[in-house]
């Protein structure tokens, strides 16, 4: 089979080079790179006109693996529309163009795969794939930013606060110079919106979550509730109405608590499978290369594992109004009717909704902490 | 499709009652469940003549959900030469006959899967087979068994003693009567042999494994690890050409210390995409009826993970002698030169060979535990 690459950053030479093992090499071949210009170092097959990409009749297969949205939404859907199946690792762009890309590449009988977009080399979108097809799933969540966690880690192990780590983060290259949308949970966000289109075959809004940045953690917050048996971690959970993304503390003898570095997992539950969890680097260049390396193989192999015309939601999940109780750490005024008790500089709301902690504006650069107990995680 | 199954125990009517949910009725059909006649519970489609079964042209597929070896193994070959696709969760019979029976299915072109041998719900053989189609693995390792790691979970928890949790687990239904293949670590070992496999393409045999049963622990042994930092777990572990299975002590801020009440976790290393953890519940009616009707899924549509006439390792995994810690406590003699130091009723080796442990037969009835740190585990 023979492929193109958009983009020769991390991942796509990651993907590179993972294609070019011995086992691989045989069976499918790089074509075309294109990608911007660079003096610093060499890009094999490097080619600087798209359109030869478009109407090389020999290309089955593009990997698209740049940034941002626009550009790649455009070239995804050219590709889709030249019969071309297209692995991309772009949660952004699938995320928010989900329907568009996913009606184009049923329109041209070409696939469109996107392992790498949530939990980096987690075989996530496969396995609740798989897990739908016999599965009402109820529920997906987890810690679904390497940096996030890498952040929270370091803070803990090293007695390190917030801003020192963050810094650290960037040197290393974990975090980004503007490390907004891993700090603050959109990152998240997008992996969330995607899983609960495979996960509930839903589309979940940005309007549905209460989304909540960690940037106000101290160390002294995470020496609290390490006293209360948490470790505090930055959690994203969907169910099939609504999502949650914020700092979690999560009782320590719990796996979630035990996420070392820049690691992720995400659990899904399931009416007859239970929960099953899945861990492993939810970023980094090989890892990222190999889940798009897997879409290459199953497209190949002409495996879809689930009949995307026979999609149904085996068992009706009702709607119920859930409860999360929240820590909070304010110097702004709260409703006290949500408060049930204060220790010392935190509140401790009552199990209230989501919509009653999002109507909480005047709490946005305050410290929110959803406590996880039994009940929630371990039915 | 038209299916039979051989067995109406726990597993054998689980996978009945979830091919009776609406979206997989209309896909299979149960026709005829070969058992022994029992006057307590009500048989579906009930067929006392095993020959019914092999001589009914329309039945494609056959579930195998019986126990024991010798039958089940002249079944199953039976089934594949009548050109019938096999589903089985009989680990002893794939660990035994591995060879023979995937060299039927192949001369007679149907499917002999086995997901719900190793590690129960856990999706285990079907990730670790699409793991193995990029990186070469060097290492499976986990916690295998539901039974050991309830009664170990138990013990830390409630602070008892191993034969009042062993007799409340087999209250519980999650302990045989006679519960060597749990805790003596038999079980854990045809899961091992199958996932070498699978995971190398290498055929290990129990001699090549070191094997020693949990029997002996106490609480007192388990405080004792807890005051150094470790949690005491039932763990079998495989690298290329040798295998453990004994207690392990595990530092409490990994993963599998945390692993609650009969749950497992397997964990594979590959060269690409580092660790990949996978964690369920590693039995019980529902979750193994589930990883059986994912295998009838994944026959009725053709998907096969890997070409098994192509099967290669990527990469030359060199052969290298390993080396362990155990600790053990016993009352025999042992060669002062494995020894490193003493630390009250506990000896500490030095990190020695399996053939050096293996050599200490008089330790049979003495507690043995590996010490698992970073480099073991984490590189």
């Amino acid at each position: 089979m023979k492929i193109a690459i958009l983009g020769f950053g991390t991942v796509g030479s990651g993907v590179y080079e993972i294609l070019q093992q011995k086992n691989l090499a045989k069976q499918f071949s790089v074509e075309k790179v294109w990608c911007r210009p660079n003096d610093t170092i060499e890009i094999p097959k490097f080619c600087s006109n798209i359109e030869d990409i478009i109407n090389d009749k020999d290309i089955e297969l593009v990997v698209e693996v740049l940034g941002g949205i626009e550009v790649p939404f455009d070239l995804i859907s050219r590709m889709l529309k030249s019969k071309k199946h297209v692995v991309t690792a772009n949660k952004a762009v699938i995320a928010r163009h989900y329907d568009a890309l996913t009606d184009l590449a049923k329109e041209n009988g070409v696939s469109l795969n996107f392992e790498a977009s949530v939990g980096g080399g987690i075989p996530w979108i496969k396995n609740v794939e798989l897990a739908s097809r016999i599965d009402a799933i109820s529920k997906c969540y987890g810690i679904l930013n390497g940096t996030s966690n890498f952040i929270l880690d370091t803070m803990l192990k090293e007695d390190e606060d917030f801003g020192d780590v963050l810094k650290e983060a960037q040197d290393l290259g974990y975090a980004e110079a503007d490390p907004s949308a891993d700090i603050d949970g959109f990152d998240v966000l997008n992996k969330l919106i995607i899983s609960a289109r495979k996960a509930f075959n839903k589309k979940l809004d940005p309007d549905d979550f209460f989304v909540h940045s960690m940037k106000q953690i101290t160390k002294d917050d995470i020496h609290y509730f390490k006293q209360k048996g948490h470790i505090v971690k930055y959690i994203g959970e969907i169910t099939h109405d609504e999502g949650v993304i914020s700092l979690h503390a999560v009782p320590e003898t719990f796996v979630e608590a035990t996420i070392p570095s820049n690691n992720n997992i995400a659990s899904l539950e399931g009416k007859t499978i239970g929960t099953l969890k899945f861990y492993g680097q939810g970023a980094g260049k090989l890892p990222t290369a190999n889940a798009v390396v897997q879409d290459i193989l199953d497209i190949s192999k002409n495996i879809s594992y689930i009949d995307t015309d026979n999609v149904e939601n085996n068992d009706i999940i009702e709607n119920k109004t859930n409860h999360y109780t929240f820590v909070i750490r304010t110097n702004e005024t709260i409703d006290d009717a949500l408060i049930k008790e204060k220790d010392g500089d935190y509140l401790i709301t009552h199990p209230i909704t989501l919509a009653d902690i999002k109507k909480q504006t005047q709490l946005n650069d305050s410290l929110i902490v959803r406590v996880i107990t039994q009940e929630d995680w371990h039915d």
